[in-house]
């Protein structure tokens, strides 16, 4: 297949590069050159612009940081306008549902498929091919680029609608950082009371207690290898990330006035970690330094 | 094994009358006649006094309501003085770690091995003998009884030294009550936004949202089969038994003076749920109500 | 003056109004026929259109329900262009800071001088002429319409530049939700200790806990006369509209990453309060309700 | 009158010296012997014991740490039986409701009129007789110590029967913890935003948002002469005895099953605060840096 990618940094590069060797035909564009360099190395062709990217496609993929660049290069950058109304649009950002919807509509009004499908598993799920595409816009067109998402994938869910894809990664995401915190709450208070961090994981992760945090990552140091509480919370899933992520789905639940007072109280406690801790750039499990600054060093 | 067991209601009947099919000598006693005339029914003797049941036990089981019935039980009436010093006394109460501690220190003081035992699993992990138990105090202790939980239960953890079992079950329900809460948020909010609540569910079920609720106790009406949810919030675990035990973490917690910023909210709101709701005998999961009233009619 | 006057509805109009019968010549226009009528009636002069209100104002007064409104009204329908750059631009609709900068700096780069006002003092504080004007703009603009001001408003303060108006509004608001709450869970917990709770008021409004709600707005049922509280909380501000303004303040709040956790709290309970009580008709010191129910009745 | 009085530390002290200097006979005790002689020096006699101290007393007057301390020594150590019948006991101490109802209840079937009698106004008030007094007991009992409590402080409270003094001064405290922590926030809101600290405070002091923080206890550095915000947050009421008394209010609210959000969250915030900023030994006003770390140095 010819697939026009546009956005090849830290996710969208690796997704191409497994395109590629997939054996696609993939040019891609980005701003930064070096980027799209490194994509030539492993078989993908260097477009001059997103348009030149996209001139010829069958499929599209982008991966952009947030809303305003994908309306942007969409819509007010009139990328929609040369796209082949046969082609398949698939956006990979994480941005807002109701943008994900404005721009798919823009789409259809051009005659051309699209869907939203932001994805899980980070940049090593994008370089493993394990990524987790969650997506939203009509399930016969999902069909016909499955194929694709497979060699870049591992799970691919049908979420709904246009924008359902946004919609239910924002609510997984503030659900996962409701329950990293409240995970961290609970090794806290029984560390304070005598227990050993690990036993306390083990228990709690058979028990109603368990979910992903203490599966695969445990906030506490020391509990877990390999994770980003064992190396200092370096790398992983940035707190400003999931704060970016928070905002998403605070504001969807704004426009609909639904009462969200956990995932809110999170993102407030994620934003006195970033501003106390100076914890922007450290994963997202390193909220445990929130609750008990010592974790890990008694 | 000749086992005194006191306290056999909901929880305790069921665990008596496992004990009793495994052949052991039960002498059950509670304030209850009909309560304990069940247990005889299902082969227990029935004893006039918690004295008279523990009086030639060689295992004493306990299953009371609360900090001050365990503490009143063990200490002030006594029982304790009359317990054989070569007994092992197992309390299954979910009470305060301090307590435990308490009653566990004036049992060494007559030289009797105490364990606290919580439990999770509810009424059908009793009648199934599929419980958890979250054990404190000796580990060579627990070994001795282990053959006997295991007749109760299906998992025993030991979680630490003496209170260590309190502590993991408070931490864990803690987080339960956080993450029943926050599951609550998510689904409302990507329903709220048109997403099916069953699609929703199995997407965050298998990506970083995953947790227990999702997996086998779905807070949302007609996801899941046979879980309280998709029979009006009947039965299940209480929501004036999660604020219970939301009191004991939460009391902890002040202590300690560890942070629970999550696990405080989870109390209050289940506390604003019983109030407007009149909820205190609804299951936990009918926390969804707070969140989305209208949740599983639409 | 030649005061052009856009959006004439519960505030608008007593403001218009009072204009009026201050001796200025006033033109008014509303989308609504009798809105504008009533000002009529008071001695304005009716302008069929936006245009033609504004077409010979010295100063141009606009009360409109929100961003969007004010945003389409100057910019997108072009109403700065054909304002006199002489004329004064007093914006008094409660919309989101940065759009009031956006448009204030459209109206500079038309030669406009326009400055934000938001008011506080509701339908009572516009038809006495007892609001507080909260002004961002310069400072010598703002004494050049300040005469106007006094004759709508008790209290004018300069808050700062562009948009600091709308900032100390939505600032005040986010407190004034937060104090409202937490009085009415401080009421609820004093009462359910058995104190009365008209004493429990005069108490802590006469100490550390005293604030705005205690000396004039009591949020219980019967502690003080001519309050919504002691009319079925019918009336006052409602639930809807503060939820609005905390939306404005928390959105601001997300684009400093400010952390913001009780107000972002009493947002949420605001908004279960909306939701299980179908309360966003009523007064915000219903909020009362949704911590205790039975509020005024025991 | 002749007075026993037991706790002489930083707020029994200048209250035992301001009675003394009143004329009235003082007996002071105190377990730390140098307290006791700063009383003597003023004025008042030593007693050796507490019991020396009420032996020969009209009036009793406690000012003790917590209320293990008040119950220890009135029932545990048997204090009440040796204090004259005829006697008035008035414990100035702040402890649980609870207790004091309890101790109350005590001093009655030994027909001992006791009153509750917590203070607000911080050392300062304590040297100037200035503090405030929230009383509970009999109204006739008041009325005959009053005129000594007006030597003591400036305002005198009845709040209710036994314990009502208590739970009106943890209301109040939770009240003022809360919106001491929601004006912080609006503060560093309004900053955020490019508003001047100082100017945001008077508006808000002059709106809806007004209350006793911006009154008198402006957190933000700087905006105010005098307070502990403008001298590095030393001296004043320290985050440790604010998480205390949000303990006795939070326990209370347990007890009632009281839902009260936003003072559980205010205390967790204070968690953090003590815990991430080493604070416990800072004025709560403190509670600014939680918020903006930065603030006053911007």
């Amino acid at each position: 297949m010819r697939v026009g990618f546009i956005g090849v940094g830290n996710m969208g590069g690796p997704m191409a590069r497994n395109l590629a060797a997939a054996g696609h035909e993939v040019a891609v564009h980005d701003l930064v050159p070096e980027l799209v360099a490194a994509c030539v190395a492993a078989g993908a062709a260097a477009a001059g612009s997103a348009r030149a990217a996209v001139a010829d496609a069958e499929v599209v993929v982008s991966m952009l940081p947030a809303s305003k660049h994908v309306h942007g290069l969409y819509v007010e950058e009139g990328l929609l306008d040369v796209i082949d109304p046969d082609a398949t649009v698939v956006d990979c950002s994480t941005i807002a549902p109701a943008t994900a919807r404005t721009v798919a509509a823009e789409a259809a009004e051009r005659g051309i498929d699209m869907l939203d499908a932001p994805v899980s598993g980070g940049t090593a799920g994008a370089a493993n091919a394990t990524l987790t595409f969650m997506v939203g816009g009509d399930g016969a067109v999902l069909e016909r680029v499955r194929p694709l998402l497979d060699q870049m994938g591992a799970n691919v869910f049908h979420a709904g609608g246009r924008g359902a894809g946004q919609t239910a990664k924002v609510c997984n995401n503030m659900l996962l950082a409701a329950q990293m915190t409240a995970t961290a709450e609970a090794l806290a208070l029984g560390v304070a009371e005598g227990l050993d961090p690990a036993t306390l994981s083990a228990i709690m992760q058979r028990s109603s207690g368990g979910n992903w945090p203490l599966n695969v990552y445990n906030p506490w140091p020391g509990v877990m290898e390999g994770v980003p509480a064992s190396r200092g919370y370096e790398g992983g899933f940035l707190v400003d990330l999931m704060i970016k992520d928070l905002e998403l789905a605070l504001d969807a639940a704004s426009a609909s006035g639904t009462p969200v007072a956990m995932g809110s109280l999170a993102r407030n406690l994620y934003r006195l970690h970033r501003r106390v801790n100076d914890a922007g750039g450290l994963d997202f499990s390193s909220i445990q330094l929130l609750v008990e600054p010592g974790a890990g060093q008694n």
